[in-house]
């Protein structure tokens, strides 16, 4: 890379994880990114990382001086205490870590939902790195439809939610395969608690007086499976608005189809051109056959129909690792860069 | 077999496919029954049927004369006509197939749900063959905690379940493996439909003036979805009780684990010894590990715990080819014997 | 598509198969042929094919007059009189077919592998088309690094293979999920006898006298299973030279990584950059993993070692409906094209 | 268990590991045997095992003092230490660890094979217990038909065999499901070492002078694969005989057919009625269908046919953690017992 290289330099950190080598391979042809630094934990540091060609450093804002920015795949247990030192260091964070999502003054933004909330960094004159945090996988998949629908049609009272998850979202070596080939695990620890709790603050109003505020209509009730799938989460969802007027099938689908994101009219490079695929043939989406539409960037929605009991169910999917995780990530940084907040 | 065999003759319609292979294995070594005739389509008319080393006659009630009782495999498509055949010329009829479950004056009969359901056949005197229905695989497994729950805690409003059924309920050839391996389906035709009326039959008040009468405060949600398992239907259950006093998590567990039903007072040979296993450990029931318990019979449940939205949430287990298809026609079977029905 | 276009004007066989639909991905976007005419059987005929755009016509040359070139996914029972019908009007036959693949007069090629036999067809004067078939998938992952070898190293003498193949090949419907998940098949009807002739030809001397010959000194056993994988088919070799000196795994690997062929010094659009990836990684080739590599027109070779028994072992992976068939078709028709055949 | 239960006293070394826990499920009915102790690591001790009931213990001879035997299924890191401590105390132990498999004065035996071997140790006036081992996994399915067919034809000179190994094989938590769903390891870390030295040993002359002898004809080439599969080893052979007059498919199958051995003749309650089954059909064995066949202690062979380069070839399928592994120590054990060796 030459000195002139005018891309915005940045850091890894967990490059060694499943979530921090996905990082690599979205960031390692980036047009607005060049990573210059990797870390890990002391154990790996010294080693070569294949993906960047760089030698691993400890994750000590001392090793990530000449980054701007740093992605995190850290896990939880080391995430919250080494993301703050970097952010003190003046470094911007942009997590994956579930530690600082439900903080009162970090913004929880899935890019292609409510990339508005970062405008609140704006005015944060802390003179620290700001730290942006993406979601848990399935609250990202759920709250892209949830925020189309709820811009047309306004606030939604109720809903469940039921996932089938991949088994990549347990990274590696994750999830035995005597536990899960041929069978179904119908418990996922803690996921349920973020499903019901993550969606309520990235469709809230957003940074009111002094803290993000929660949405204070939506109650949801999470019920979280794993399955035997490679990659992409599937979700069967049930929903009622509040309002007592209630959109048909077709402004639903029109609703979808039309919804469009600052993601895009900030031509943002990861940015999908579609943020929701919707799929009318009654039997999509696959995990399999769609999870890879739009490189991972879209949600596809499909078997949209009436509700017995609700106004409205419709089955989602959403790739877990590429937007449920370091995907969003990166769109959030490139959303964040397009705002003039770097 | 010598002359003096006292079991009850029976015949199996449609014992070519998977239900009727099922069949010929649960009456093979049957003490009550003994298979005389086998039937399917005149295609295979004339073949010996393996199982049990009788030659496959076509589905016509002049081939089963000697049969007191036929249980049928068939195909919605022949099994309205066939069945009403048989019934006509005084064979008892117990059916897999949907065609009957509905009709006002067929019972429709989970055997550890609703066995009660068939004393109103005491009362019919056509001088014809009765016809008795089980229910759809995934109906069946949801039935019987709900039969326990009602019969202590009162009727139950709303019902949302989601379920991940195996690709043994397609029959074979079924499924093919180009759609399901590392995939889900989501959607089966005619599924949902079945799992939102059925259960209202079998829950019902029973036989009430001329007919079998719906429970009229049930309403329910089906989602239904296939998925890369051989065998076990797993559903995701919330639901409300219509009373406003709620019974809590161990009076949940208390009531299921003390349930029992005529398949065991009566003693009948196939039943389980407990309908309705309590999983306690978080992550079970699975299919893998706990459909084959009770030999299939048995509904597990696991996961019962509070709602966000309505009063409670659990996950079951049943088998669907087993107290799903043929098994509870062979165990309805036992109960009308001891009834005194045949 | 403007009149001006100068690409040349193909058709496609078989158009609704899975490997007819192959075709049309790999020709869709072709920069020397684009696809005018799509032929399936009298059923689909009039039904608009949605890759491509047009309109389904009956496969009899009568449709197909604008076509220079056809490629044939046709399946067995009807592909030897239309491709002979096709030929016969003229228009050049690029064939998946098995019918023609051991006619005397056709060559049976692997694009890289023995491209070479190509060659003959330039002294054919019989003013007809020509057919060109590919070889069976399993053959074409096999014949290519021992061609390889051959070159480098002489005969071959002795040759066992296993086979460890996908589900895609077997079309679709295909193979019942009941038959493949969680278990494997250790059959594939008239596949060994494939395996242990093809290669015979393709690695023989070529259009000698007025047949194509074959290997005289290669002898095979070859046993072929089903396993539950979406695509790619993995093989394992142990093979004996007939030369009494012998490559040590390093000659080996030096060939193989060394080796070229035509498909890429005549720059055929689809010829992958390297026609064998070596993997040196004790547990590699994967099918999931390393079965897109090079587009899925690379064979992968790993675990090279000394076998006890005869000189060398080996495992190897090849996308069975890639480079195993549609692509090999197409890549064929390239160099062909590229050899002023057409 | 009264004070009179005349079943001999047995210790379980490892119990918490899935080889253990199988010993646990075979020998907690088990007619001759009652286990009295069972040992973990340290960590685990003084925890109750739930199979048993029994309070773990560390593996110390100190704990297993009322133990006349104990089964091994212990780590290959610690077994050899603690094995042979017990057999210093004065245990005798049946193990499933590959340790002392190769030594020259342990027998390693393959209770449907190669059960005479034992016969050498009542020579044996060591004062201390015996070790007796059982076979790899893998070994263990593919010497019963070698026995079965060196007995009739006499010795086998080569042998190639191609496996596709379940996951359970590799224990709890073992194979990532990352590693393995949809996707196939051709590579097992020892796996085809053991194969190619195991068989030599069980299939050679036994005891002779002061040593177990190998078979010194024999040679193997073994190529071994990880494939998704839960339970059942399948395995691929070509062998040729020594001798040059050969045996027909159908003397093949008699001979298999009617193969019998002291573990039948000693009426061992654990042994099959038949250690060989026979398959015809020509898509069998398969592993999710017949690896139960005779509750997991028979082999399974199908597809025997003729070799295109050695003299024969056939399919196998072995249940890798009961024939393979626990099922052989109990079955050893009981025919130690009938021999009069406890």
């Amino acid at each position: 890379m030459s000195t002139s290289d005018s891309r915005i330099p940045v850091g890894i950190l967990g490059i060694t994880g499943t979530v921090g080598q996905r990082f690599a391979q979205l960031l390692s042809v980036h047009s607005q990114f060049r990573v210059v630094a990797v870390g890990a934990s002391e154990r790996s540091a010294g080693k070569t990382n294949a993906a960047t060609g760089l030698t691993i450093v400890a994750c000590d804002p001392v090793h990530f001086g000449n980054c701007k920015v740093v992605f995190s795949a850290l896990d939880a247990s080391v995430a919250g205490e080494i993301e703050q030192a970097m952010a003190d260091a003046g470094i911007h964070v942009l997590s994956n870590a579930k530690n600082f999502r439900m903080d009162h003054r970090v913004p929880l933004v899935v890019p292609t939902a409510n990339p508005h909330h970062l405008d609140a960094l704006k005015n944060f004159n802390t003179g620290k790195g700001f730290i942006i945090t993406n979601a848990n996988c399935s609250t990202t998949g759920l709250v892209v439809p949830l925020k189309a629908l709820i811009d047309k049609f306004g606030p939604i009272a109720q809903l469940h939610v039921t996932t089938q998850q991949a088994i990549s979202g347990a990274g590696y070596p994750g999830v035995p395969s005597l536990d899960i080939l041929e069978n179904i695990v119908p418990f996922i620890s803690g996921e349920e608690e973020k499903m019901e709790i993550e969606p309520r603050k990235i469709l809230g109003p957003g940074f009111v007086g002094d803290k993000f505020v929660l949405d204070d209509t939506l109650r949801i009730s999470a019920t979280c499976t794993r399955v035997p799938i490679i990659d992409g989460h599937t979700m069967h969802v049930s929903l009622q608005f509040k309002a007592a007027e209630k959109p048909s099938v077709e402004d639903i689908i029109k609703c979808l189809e039309s919804y469009s994101t600052e993601a895009q009219s900030l031509k943002c490079p990861s940015a999908p051109s579609r943020s929701i695929i919707v799929h009318t043939e009654a039997n999509r989406p696959q995990p399999r056959v769609d999870r890879d539409l739009e490189r991972g960037f879209a949600v596809s929605v499909g078997r949209i129909r009436k509700c017995n009991l609700l106004d409205l169910k419709f089955t989602l999917l959403v790739h877990n690792t590429i937007l449920g995780a370091a995907g969003s990530s990166v769109l959030n940084a490139e959303i964040a860069h397009a705002k003039g907040l770097f």
